[in-house]
């Protein structure tokens, strides 16, 4: 069996050739300036190894990846009353869909699209400050990720409360429903912050461990969730991690993830690895198109699927 | 630890004092009669071992979890060419719901919905009449479970025939979309009869073997789909295994699962085992009810989540 | 002002010089053949006189338009209990969406898209064997049209019965609610006989003289509806008789109108004249586009409009 | 038959009588305060009579009935070009329902629904400051009403801006897809200000005499819209004037008429009268329940169902 650092270098390798690398998000005109030549993946072992290939140490804007942390953050804070305010299925529909908001009267689907990420920075915004809540997630995010070096960036967050009518469209309408408890500018001001986290595929990778690792941060022997949590945490990123192409990353890559428009996405084998990889051009569903082809070949060298019969 | 029998007798004394059954489903008059303290369950482990506790032996109706059988046997017929005519992704609608099909035109989401796997009995349907079909197909699903002695419930089939009205619909909205070959009462006549074939706990968890075995029957040593194709079955039925209620299962639960309305859930651990539960009480979303929380207490007792780090 | 005959014979005129005509409809082969050059006219006052131009005593199918009829017949026949089967409100979706049904649970909006109309004809059918139903729709055609000689083309009946898998769909769904009270083939019987009933312009004009005239037909002085009901099915013409297209017919042409994808348009004036228009053409909502046109030209040039200040 | 001002009175009296009211709009405070006793009516016919019963000279909040007069304004303003930003069919759906503007692109059904009257709003705002395009409507009102009275109600005004949480969605919303250019609080301001405009029963039914008057206000003999676009306007009222009720008051009532939530209604008989109507009692669609059925009773005992065969 090739050793992970070759199993790496060939899918950079592979990648470099590929043709059709998708289309850069150009929403937010920040990601909009990004290289779309730009690859890199990390793989953070269970056991503290790892190895990068590509550009793995190239901050990039983690968008709705930050979304996994909100919620891990937020059910420390309010436990399983959250799930009285979100679902917990796969919406069937874009990460912006308001469809199904108005269907089922302000519940939205699940933690991870648009509209139900606004409700966990709304719990997240209770009893604070925007700006605290904002310290308080980007402290959790260093904390998992254990490392102090991770910021905000100020000029995306900024980017996104201008254009983003859509997401001011979800929050009001939420909060027409009774289940925004802030004003929607505030609850967006930690929305659009907490997407603005800028990371590296090894930093993102790091800061994914917990969930590999039965809710323990492992280079500090820190629990931030219960084992339990962090098993459900990864069955939604499997049902939900990728909106309306979930079943499609299920089906091919086979293991928990969650994308983002900034062309990230993070992905656990649980009990193994925290997985990060990063190609801004997207797939017709939002996804990275190369960080989705290279996921597929990485769990199927690795035989990393949750769903094969790796112990057979 | 427990072991398994001991667990499993556990599972069977607790359901026996739950109040709350659900509601066994009527609209098949067969189905209405069957008697909601019914419990059973059966798990078939890796190394050929299995242990079984209640009404493990009584056969029942297993309704849609047949369709994991005839997505099977298609992908082997046709291949990935069957992808052209069904989605892979959960449907965020209920089991019968048309809604979709007319958005996306006549493309079910997924082999799981009753849309989907009416397209997939059209499948199994091409260059056979409707009776070589359905012997086909009981003859897989027989060499899966190598048990020659599962039959089909006629009655059930008929019954099915006589009141299914909403699957007409479907099949007539198919054909209008062009995405069914043959007449619809043909069609229908296979699909009817496949979700009439009865089983019993342990011959429906000897017959799931092969998902849990990358594709092989370990009884014969057969290997009926490829170890790929057996993995993305597993991640199907992951996450659309129960409907609109997939999210949950997948939350709660954490492995892949086929319901069907006759109260009966096959189960996958990947590599280690096959599972049956059988309680005819569905909760609202149309998925066994005692038979949803009987998996839940197992896995969790097991620590059989998928999204568990097993190996941490 | 000009007379009537100069301002249809002027319509006919600009008509044929119209080299957009639309499409003709071809899921039934028998109007496919139908020569898209085809434009016919006829207006009957209610003093009895009349005007025609163009193709106007060729006959060509109904289609729809018979719904006005059937609707009529079956108001006559049970009385504002039809009602509880059928709404009255614009769908705002085409003519054969089956998405209305589901959200409403059975009950199609209007009886003028095809599942409102199926239950119509589920009414008419009640006591019934189909070929009596269809006799008894015939003969209040000829009645009403004081016009024996009117009949139902067989062949496009049959045309219909074969290919209409949307309506078969229509009806076995509404089936599944319990609001088709026969067998769906023996209510799509009816239904596709109906609907292939063929008129000329002339014909069909006669035919709706009812509706211009307090439901008496004014050659025979014989009262066929009350007033009030006259008065009600002109208004269901107005909101729900060109499907999504209604909105667009009552701003352009400003009268009540029913059209049918054969290429007719039966449109009332009350208190004045009835008219119909025939040109195959559809345009992109299924409605004729040349009749469509003709009708807008001939109530401005009148000041038919029901809209206008007409007695100002 | 009748005077005019008999049939009021007993309308009056029989409304009085009436035990189910209806229930008051609550989601503005302002509103909810209305005692739902009130009950008035005012008619002015073309030849410059009137008659008035019950409350029909005190000032309610006239609401959605704005919308009448800003569209008339907007389409002055910009023509036809209008129509490329807001549609004209029925919406089948309420009238803050989202759903509409998802599946078609940010083009609202029509210009009564809310979001097709932000729209007119939006298109008035042009070149002008909120102040002075709020101005401007006012002006407009007072000018089709000869009566400079009229005032905005500035309190239930700001009672919106607050509370409008669902508004305020449709338009960021809106402005998502690039159909609204101004900033949503600037064109929301422009709507929340209109919708407070208060007039009586006897002011209202002034206001909407250009209406029944081919586009002329008789009192001052001044054209404020040509008559094609006055019938225009009236086809919309009748095809979309109640949201998902208008089917049912085209059926009932059987003339162009528009409701707001404050429970008032204006109605025109083209040609012969402008009415006015104000109950706050809401039906289930969210339209005067008293108001619809005293307009029912109105129009059958006058013969003023534009439906009805008048002339015959």
């Amino acid at each position: 069996m090739q050793t992970l650092q070759a199993v790496l270098d060939e899918i950079v390798a592979e990648m470099s050739a590929q043709a059709d690398r998708g289309e850069v998000a150009t929403y937010i005109p920040q990601l909009g300036k990004i290289d779309p030549g730009k690859f890199g993946i990390a793989v953070v072992l269970n056991d503290g190894s790892s190895a990068v290939a590509g550009d793995a140490e190239e901050p990039f804007s983690v968008q709705s990846i930050s979304k996994v942390f909100t919620l891990a953050l937020a059910l420390g804070r309010v436990g399983d009353s959250l799930w009285n305010r979100v679902g917990r299925e796969p919406s069937g529909t874009p990460f912006n869909s308001i469809v199904q908001l108005e269907r089922e009267e302000g519940i939205p689907r699940n933690p991870f699209i648009n509209a139900g990420a606004i409700v966990v920075s709304d719990i997240l915004l209770a009893g604070h400050q925007p700006r605290e809540a904002i310290g308080e997630i980007l402290s959790f995010v260093r904390t998992v990720a254990d490392d102090d070096t991770i910021v905000i960036d100020a000029d995306v967050a900024n980017s996104e409360r201008v254009t983003g009518y859509r997401n001011f469209a979800l929050a009001n309408y939420l909060k027409g429903f009774g289940n925004l408890h802030h004003a929607p500018e505030m609850t967006l001001g930690v929305y659009f912050h907490h997407c603005a986290i800028a990371m590296s595929c090894l930093q993102l990778a790091n800061a994914g461990r917990f969930l590999a690792s039965a809710g323990m941060v492992p280079s500090t022997g820190h629990t931030v969730v219960s084992s339990e949590r962090a098993r459900r945490v990864n069955a939604l990123m499997l049902t939900c991690g990728h909106y309306d192409g979930s079943g499609e990353f299920a089906f091919r890559v086979g293991i928990p993830g969650k994308s983002g428009v900034g062309g990230g996405i993070l992905a656990i084998v649980p009990g193994v690895a925290s997985i990060a990889v990063w190609s801004p051009g997207l797939n017709a569903r939002g996804n990275s198109m190369l960080g989705s082809i290279a996921l597929e070949q990485l769990t199927r060298r690795m035989n990393w699927s949750i769903f094969s019969s790796r112990s057979a």
